[in-house]
């Protein structure tokens, strides 16, 4: 069994950079406050002996040797990024629960035949560059390096020129590395287990999504002077679209969700009428018929909206990954660990996406939830107990080393 | 008659501070770009002979002494700041076209027996800082001045101390001067002028306005993994409120208008379902009563709203004006210039606020409008004819004449 204590300290000092305004964390991708936590990741690392590599997307490999010279390396890990409001255990967990078992191994002096490496993926939260899972994206060949590095953040900056800024491009080419299998320990950030009371969700499958931006343009005028038949509001055919996407995935609930995260609206002044709005719209649904389903929908429901008023509207794909049906082996791995260590477990769907959705394509893979209170998360109020984060961290350690071989 | 090229080239020389990204002006209040178009305003006002006096708040005197020196002067001006997308005539022209007049009478060795004092009053916009007509309104004690030097920008930064930093505080107390009339040319900001084909409005009325600050408060969560019925989506609630806000307008109008220009959701990132909506509803009207009933009704709306959804909702008013009934004598003094220089006229209501609408409360007070093209304002694209503004400005000077006496 892991340390639980050891792994909840860990967590506590990592969130101790890049305090958010409310308990949790704004620690987002290439800011000086994601180098500090990387540093600190990377010093704990060494601390456990492990081998550091890191790829030209920023992406940190901690490597655990293993006895077969041969043998592909175990994976294990996921982002220390987090929301610009996010919470503590989001994406931490998965990373420093892989550096609680390479610590529990060392503890208990055992080579594994494979080695073992943890990882952290650079922008997972997709929230100051889209999309998300970005780096992951480019290791399982999803995106070109290229065009990943050339997205830009809300102030018009580069991916590229930030991840060289906070010094953390690497020089190994992305994607170069093999592996034998990819393995994620996550909070659930969704309510099922903790209101089920059980303690392990083992993933089988994670939704898709589709981030869709949507650009309305209308007339920026005065809101006295201007009659209100001769109003060509952006901000309000927004408004609309945004209410016509709540009623879209409710028609498919429960198997779909969507909403509106990110809106701006121009000049945002309060007496111009909006002349244009830009806005984002996630659906999501475990099923790939549905998603496409509720877009078409929804571009017809909005070029409805717009040419009643006046308005045109265009749509770009900012974000989207199909449905994923994770390994069974791997699956199977995670199921086995939690039975032989007595945690009460069921299957569940992944509502987020997650690293190890893009690194499915590339390895065997599989993730392991642990419940979170109220089921919330990307807030700063998102909270687990030590002893869920222990269980989620004590079955990834069993399902590892049942893969990694003794 | 004045000379309108020398009016024309100033505003088109005065418009090269600021520029925006359209054509148009950024010129927004106390930023870097308003200094520089005060310093090229006070350059020109010296020029013409004129004494500068400076209150406290900023707002600009430049007075053409008059032959008797017990004679309360004549005010005549408006605006140098600009919204952030705006035109190079809202407001400019009323200054400039006070300017004009001094220059005028300098050519043709005109003594006026009241002085005649062209202003520029600081923050008339309200985008940056609301309300707008801010200083105009300290000037006319609607608002203190403490009160007043204490709003706060987007970023935090405090209207007194960004007077000061620019430096632009005067040490004459706001409101002392007396005033015989105020008079101010304005474009019309709509289209009745344009499509009726008259040269000039006689501002009989303003409308008056409510500016609701409007607050829900929701709770962030993950897009993707929040099932619907657990959502608390703060922009939801938002859109629904934007779309009643243009129902309820509607349903007076013509005798009303409502639009919501000014939108912010929290965190405003694509993932997360927003916690908080906070935007400004504008309504307006030339009926009290009418702007009270939306007010109102707006307010059950959005309470039965958020209530359906598990929400809250606060609202703050930050900015309102009661409808305004312009100076009996000063209007018919416009109207009579307007005849005398036989310009076809018609009665106009303004419908959006000018700084006559606070002034009027302190010294009788007319405006005068000209048209502008497609009555667009608030836009970049705002454009107006250099004989409209000629017309205009004879108009003005006329009034001005007949109230100062000669
Ligand atoms: N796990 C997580 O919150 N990932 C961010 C990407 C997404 O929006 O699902
Ligand atoms: N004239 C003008 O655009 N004033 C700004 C204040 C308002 O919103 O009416």
């Amino acid at each position: 069994r892991i340390n639980g204590d050891r792994l909840w300290n860990s967590l506590m000092e990592m969130a101790r950079i890049g305090p958010g305004v409310a308990g949790g964390n704004n620690r987002q991708t290439l800011t000086d406050e994601d180098a500090e936590a990387r540093d600190l990741f990377q010093s704990w690392c060494k601390a456990a002996g492990c081998e550091m590599g890191l790829d030209s997307m920023g992406n940190m490999f901690a490597m655990r040797p293993g006895s077969d010279p041969d043998a592909l390396p175990v994976y294990v890990g996921s982002h220390l990024d987090t929301q610009p409001t996010g919470g503590k255990y989001d994406g931490v967990l998965g990373v420093l629960a892989g550096l609680e078992i390479v610590r529990t191994l060392n503890d208990m002096d055992l080579r594994t035949r494979h080695p073992i490496v943890v990882t952290n993926w650079t922008n997972e939260e997709g929230t100051r560059f889209a999309p998300a899972m970005l780096s992951s994206g480019v290791f399982a060949g999803v995106h070109s390096e290229d065009w990943a590095k050339d997205q830009r953040d809300a102030g018009g900056k580069r991916f590229g020129d930030e991840l060289r800024r906070i010094g953390w491009e690497g020089e190994e080419p992305v994607g170069a590395r093999k592996m034998h299998a990819f393995f994620e320990l996550h909070i659930e950030q969704g309510p099922i287990l903790e209101a089920e009371g059980v303690d392990i969700g083992v993933v089988t499958h994670g939704q898709g999504l589709c981030w869709l931006q949507v650009t309305v343009t209308g007339r920026d005028s005065h809101t006295g002077s201007t009659p209100m038949p001769m109003r060509r509001n952006a901000g309000l055919a927004m408004a609309r679209i945004i209410d016509k996407v709540d009623e879209i995935a409710w028609n498919h609930a429960p198997d779909a969700v969507g909403a509106v995260g990110h809106v701006e609206v121009f000049p945002n002044s309060r007496n111009v009428i909006p002349g244009r709005a830009v806005f984002t719209v996630d659906f999501r649904s475990p099923d790939k018929g549905v998603i496409a389903d509720m877009e078409q929908h929804l571009r017809e429901e909005a070029q409805r909206i717009v040419d009643e008023m006046g308005l045109s509207v265009d749509f770009e794909q900012v974000g989207g990954f199909d449905p994923v049906t994770f390994d069974k082996g791997c699956v199977a791995a995670i199921r086995d660990a939690a039975d032989r260590l007595g945690y009460s477990h069921r299957n569940i769907i992944s509502g987020a996406g997650h690293d190890a959705c893009w690194i499915a394509r590339a390895a065997p893979t599989a993730m392991v939830m642990c419940p979170c209170v109220d089921g919330l998360s990307h807030n700063e109020a998102e909270e687990i107990k030590p002893e869920w984060a222990a269980a989620g961290a004590d079955v990834l350690l069993h399902a590892v080393i049942e893969t990694a071989g003794v």
